[in-house]
């Protein structure tokens, strides 16, 4: 089974790498881009077989490893 | 509008981030984990309402930036 986590930085912490993108984009020309925020998208092969359970174990991966819950929250979807 | 461009490495692309974080996985004790790959999520707020028109724009914008076409490559959503 596939999940996919996906883990953002929380709203009102600050993401240079994404201002850096975003003063690049506007640097190339592209015009209007407003705020850019950058995360991981982490996809993983589960032997599991039930989805809830899958769903479980992928946010627990997230909370022990894939995030930092301080400053990140995750988002864990099968896929 | 707010448009979402997901970056990941093509399949057979060696992928060491996600080898590592497969072997962490194991170590903490989560069973049954096989391939993991991990990409990049850009969430970017344009200016531009037509849909189409984003879409196109995140698709430029991944290949003069966002992604390294060789290895990698896009899939931009109107989120």
């Amino acid at each position: 089974m596939k999940l996919v986590v996906t883990v953002m930085l929380k709203a009102g912490v600050l993401d240079p790498q994404g201002k850096a993108i975003g003063q690049a984009l506007t640097g190339l020309g592209f015009e209007g881009v407003g705020e850019v925020r950058v995360g991981k998208r982490i996809e993983l092969e589960l032997a599991e077989t039930d989805p809830v359970a899958a769903e479980a174990a992928g946010a627990e991966m997230a909370r022990k490893l894939l995030a930092n819950m301080v400053i990140e929250s995750f988002k864990v979807e099968v896929a």
